[in-house]
């Protein structure tokens, strides 16, 4: 068990390497030609005008003016500024909502240190004086703050208990108020018009032998809903199309390196070998072989397209239904059309960004069969993934490589070597398959076939969630892989196993304030400084951008990365919610967490990140239930830890609040999830009539014609309005073009970007 | 162990006394002065002829005709003539439904059982004579038959895991056949226009500080269902005006008797005491008491009924909203109406006779409250019932008489009395508490607030199973009260519990044979005899019965019970299920019971019950689930003793067996309960469109007018109509009353009773 000493220089080293960081950062991105890694945003909107086009050469690299340096935290309150109202405008309700998780985390957490301090730690502190170590006042241990300091069977406990009950109903209280907030947000949110707003998926079109999908979906909904239907978009399998396009983009790519390297180096005309990777084969003259190439491409590309377009089995049993009003649509959306329940599923269409276009013609059946063993997937990936990686370590170990390359045996057996496979190679491995793992998880997630990008996001994170949980959280507090721990607790009595775990819950209270400084605090600042992206757009600068176009492309603006950073975040409510009770000390960590997370993140989604697409904050559901999932784990552990101590008594009244929390969840659920999930009609209406009195003649259909267009058919379009604009005004076409990667639909760009 | 000659013993004992019965059903049922005990349903359907009209005077009380006597079996083959869609016209889809029940364990169960006595019992059976009971060839020992007769580590174990297999694949395939059956017959059954297609219930009207209930609703459905909304009906608190219905006919019921007493006695006025109980209290002329008690009521009465209509605080916030079309109701009982969605809550409108009037006006709080009360209650009810029993059977002791009465002491003391005492005391006070239970459940349910009959029935029965698997099947493996098992079991590991009752359960394979025949067999026999309701008919018609109206009153028809009887008969799929592996020899058992039961039931479906309402087999969900329930307690048990068998590496295949039965659940729920919960558009549209062009001028509204009035508000004009019709044609009267108490919606006589 650490000392505060021990925590304080810990704490000092972390707090030094995030100020170095936030110096690194406030120099770097003073620097002008840095300035689109820091500011790709205000770029994409094409409101930011290039800090390099005016100033001497010199003032167009390096920022010369050292005022500006002195103020190197001056992002923070800028970052604070901005209303929240202006925020959604400017980077979507996603991204606002998202950075609302750092701030719930201060309100929920905020009040309960403060209470935790003043209540739990002076009981816990004084409880151990009347016992041993009465002579050593001075000597700071954490245990003495800590749960672990009350002898057993003391009446203290009822102090814990009672502060969890209000740290329980301060929670709900708060997760409550900032459902409603989200929720109204939400709806007011939606008051733009949309395109997904008139429309509806509709998935499963049955085969029929009479009509093509086109007509029948015509004619289905004619019929059904007589009154609304309007319009139809049926969607083409553009796979193959969309490879091609992507070809052609790397080849162009390639062809703009080798005019740059030439013009720079007039002399030599440059060359490549057209063989595999470009090792071997024939060289030949690189730009005029890109040149040809990308002209096959074209024309390959133009016969698919007109394959797609008229080939009725390029079209998939799938359709964008549109309806002439948001009334109609809602109606279809939440109705069930055909009595056979697994054909002619209606749900609301996603924001045309939002669309994953290779999930939306999998049958009924096939889905259940690929969820069901997606589950099982899961399950052994949680719990048993520590066997294949201990495989690989076995491998990559100094045996495991002699035995199978024996030849490398004396280099392997170099001091050097030897201590790298032996130090660092076991634990590469693990961190390859940790970054890899959300990969893996996002694959299974668009194998069970959901539609959208939102959808896909929220399905990883949950998985995401269970790994964190089971590996993570409590892969700390019991050492041992997972599938060890299952074991276990496959032999223990239901009753023993939260005693086994919160017995060692104080015990591993400095490891998690360790994990949290390294993870949390150096981790974001880490963030804010973008190296990867810093690199990549020095050496894509350098080699690829000819025109503003290029340059705009070479941005990497990148975006929050759901999947993965709402799970993480929750294991800070977790931890924070587990040890608010038993080791008050840690809380203060995770305030410091919040606090500064925030802050990042929105400098970040003000300046930096692009969404990919806009979901309205529909993740916010399993945002309050992953929280309420942390409330009922550290009630379990707080059961188990004090019927170590002798206070069985106390079980009853939490298995109370227990069952308290699931039902708070209930609630939660049906007041506000539908919000969420469904439209309701009554605001359909409103905004209907709004609509038709303000704007009666409004041509939806126009309005609606081609939003869910397959992207790769609509790049035509574009590329050639690109073409013709860049010959007479380029700056108009690079406005154009960041629109069709970022228009956001919140303002109300889309019309005529479509 | 019992033997199988004891199991014969047992049985022939049990096969003669359902003979018995039997034959008593067969003798009392054929006296016409019983005609209306055994065959109410045709009588309240006014198309049977009395036998008692014609004849001799002997002949109308007792059947004199011999032959008939000889045949007394025939009604089995009647029972199972009437083909299955004269059945659902004549008894509605909810009973034929109910009985298909018994046909599906025949399905399930007969080449379960034909394959478990091919395969099994031959490898059972010659298990054990490589080990020690060589010799004893002759001695028939039930466990000869079952699993237990394989010796430990066997690979014979192999077959049990392979029939597992085999086993649950059927049940997936009958199931499955069976679930689509059955939602194609409730979709054919709702062909018929009903006024419950046209209407919704909307829950929760928000109160209105300007508007009344009855104008907020029409405004509301104005406004977001313009083109569709027709009509409404509010919701009066009647509970007042009901009582005093009651109230009325108990003291005309009173009237009748006292007036049939004078008529046979003329020379003495009855007399009765005014007091509490007619104990005490002044004595007076009782018919005149009664008349002038009557007419006061009568006057209270009308006060009340004006009160209720006119006294808008009589309205509760709830109505029955109905549409223009069955498309405009479906689509207002699937979606979402207020973006508060605890306001404004639409379902499907239960149909008129099903409603449960006192739960259309709880807030939505309060019920998720209420729910959340019930189901701790139900934890309690189902795991510690026996603490109270406990201690009211102690009370009930020697002892605790002695204690608490000791003037009874000389009394008890006495042989009988205390052998009485000791004896049956306590198995009484458990009996009165087990046929308390189903009505404890009921009221539980009614205090959830479901708003519909039906909703009540299946929500009872859900509790009930739950009952009946804990202390019923569980509680016979493992003796001791529920609680200590459910401490036994916090305290063992989740591997350990199916150990323990699977090492069991060969054990109890006698016991559960006796069950099956005391219960089973003995117990549907008794069923068909209705000897309460024979005692209960005889008892009015001597006292109450004047005219035929009466006499229609004094049949006691009864209904399928469904919250008591449906989770009774899934304790035999569930003991099917799970010895099926085990120990075949229980299966012939089951196949009897099941054959048996449903012959008695369609024969009390057709000749007796009369059902309360008609849900159109909304239960069909529930009983598929619990079916599969006990599929997955089997493999989990089939686990637990093949793990004691030294055979622990067939438990990865059983486990993928679990997985696969809840998967296979899911897929069942995805595709067709959708059918039981909502109403395609696809066929309101179908309906709409053929009502539409075969009944152009049909008057909807009309039709539709007081189809949702508080059935005690109705009363009035069918007992002006009545008193009216009974003077000058009694019969058409007595038809009329029948069918407003009985109307089957089926029948298509809804139209002219409203």
């Amino acid at each position: 068990m650490a000392s505060i000493q021990d925590i304080s220089v810990s704490a000092v080293i972390n707090l030094i390497s995030a100020v170095v960081f936030l110096l690194a950062f406030a120099i770097v991105r003073l620097q002008p030609i840095n300035d689109r890694v820091y500011f790709p945003k205000w770029y994409l909107k094409g409101i930011r005008p290039s800090p390099r086009s005016s100033g001497t050469f010199a003032n167009k690299f390096v920022n010369l003016d050292f005022r500006t340096y002195i103020r190197f935290l001056n992002w923070m309150p800028a970052a604070l500024k901005m209303p929240e109202q202006e925020l959604i405008d400017h980077a979507g309700l996603d991204s606002a909502v998202y950075i609302r998780i750092y701030l719930l985390g201060l309100k929920i957490f905020v009040p309960i240190t403060i209470l935790s301090f003043a209540v739990l730690v002076p009981v816990n502190w004084t409880a151990g004086e009347t016992l041993e170590h009465i002579e050593d006042l001075t000597f700071s241990n954490i245990d003495r703050l800590s749960i672990s300091n009350v002898p057993s069977g003391s009446q203290r406990f009822w102090a814990h208990v009672m502060m969890a009950y209000v740290f329980t109903f301060w929670t709900f209280y708060i997760l409550y108020k900032e459902y409603k907030t989200v929720s109204t947000m939400r709806l007011h949110f939606s008051e733009n018009r949309r395109p997904d707003q008139f429309t509806v998926l509709v998935k499963n079109v049955p085969p029929d032998p009479d009509e093509s999908v086109d007509e029948h979906v015509e004619h289905f909904f004619r019929v059904n809903h007589p009154d609304h239907y309007l319009s139809h978009q049926v969607v083409y399998n553009a796979n193959k199309l969309a490879e091609l396009v992507e070809k052609k983009k790397s080849f162009r790519n390639w062809l703009t390196y080798y005019q740059t390297k030439y013009e720079r180096n007039p002399v030599k005309k440059p060359k490549i070998k057209t063989g595999f990777w470009g090792l071997w084969g024939k060289s030949v003259d690189a730009i005029d072989y890109y040149m040809t190439e990308i002209e096959k491409l074209s024309k390959e590309e133009a016969e698919e397209r007109e394959k797609v377009i008229s080939d009725p089995n390029a079209i998939v049993p799938a359709a964008f239904v549109s309806f002439k009003s948001r009334w109609g649509a809602a109606v279809c959306a939440q109705t069930q059309q055909s009595r056979n329940s697994t054909i002619w599923l209606t749900e609301w269409a996603p924001e045309p960004r939002d669309v994953y276009w290779d999930n939306l013609s999998i049958p009924y059946i096939q889905i259940a069969v690929r969820r069901l063993l997606m589950a099982v997937a899961l399950f052994f990936l949680t719990f048993f993934f520590m066997i294949p990686i201990g495989f690989v370590q076995a491998f990559a170990s100094i045996d495991g490589i002699k035995k199978v390359l024996p030849f490398l045996k004396s280099l392997i057996e170099m001091d050097v070597v030897k201590s790298f496979v032996q130090g660092f190679l076991p634990g590469i491995v693990l961190k390859i398959f940790l970054i890899l793992l959300p990969m893996i998880l996002m694959t299974m997630s668009k194998i069970e076939g959901f539609t959208s990008l939102s959808s896909l996001d929220r399905r990883s994170a949950s998985k995401y969630h269970l790994f964190v949980i089971v590996n993570v959280f409590f892969g700390s507090i019991i050492t041992g892989a997972a599938f060890q721990q299952l074991q276990r607790f496959l032999n223990q009595s239901p009753t023993e196993i939260p005693k086994t775990i919160g017995v060692t819950l104080p015990m591993k209270a400095t490891f998690f304030i360790t994990f949290i400084m390294v993870d949390g605090w150096a981790g974001i600042a880490a963030e804010i400084l973008r190296l990867v992206p810093l690199v990549m757009f020095h050496i894509k600068n350098t080699f690829l951008v000819k025109t503003e176009h290029d340059r705009e492309q070479a941005m990497d603006p990148g975006s929050l990365n759901f999947s993965v950073s709402e799970p993480r975040l929750q294991l800070y409510f977790l931890l924070g919610l587990v040890y608010s009770v038993v080791t008050p000390i840690l809380l203060p960590f995770i305030i410091v967490f919040f606090a500064f997370a925030y802050m990042v993140f929105r400098h970040q989604i003000i300046n930096v990140y692009d969404q990919k697409y806009e979901s309205g904050a529909s993740f916010w559901p399993d945002v309050n239930r992953r929280i309420l999932i942390g409330l009922v784990i550290s009630q379990l552990l707080l059961i188990g830890l004090l019927s170590t101590k002798d206070t069985a008594k106390s079980t009853p009244l939490l298995i109370v609040l227990i069952v308290l929390t699931i039902w708070f969840h209930k609630l939660c659920k049906g007041r506000f999830e539908s919000v969420f999930v469904k439209c309701p009609l009554q605001d359909a209406v409103v905004k209907d009539t709004i609509e038709r009195s303000t704007e009666p003649n409004f041509n939806l259909k126009e309005y609606l014609h081609n939003a869910y267009l397959h992207p790769v058919l609509k790049v035509v379009e574009f590329e050639v309005s690109k073409e013709f604009d860049e010959e007479n005004n380029p700056l108009v076409a690079t406005k154009r073009i960041s629109q069709w990667s970022s228009k956001t639909v919140s303002n109300g760009t889309a019309e005529d970007g479509i």
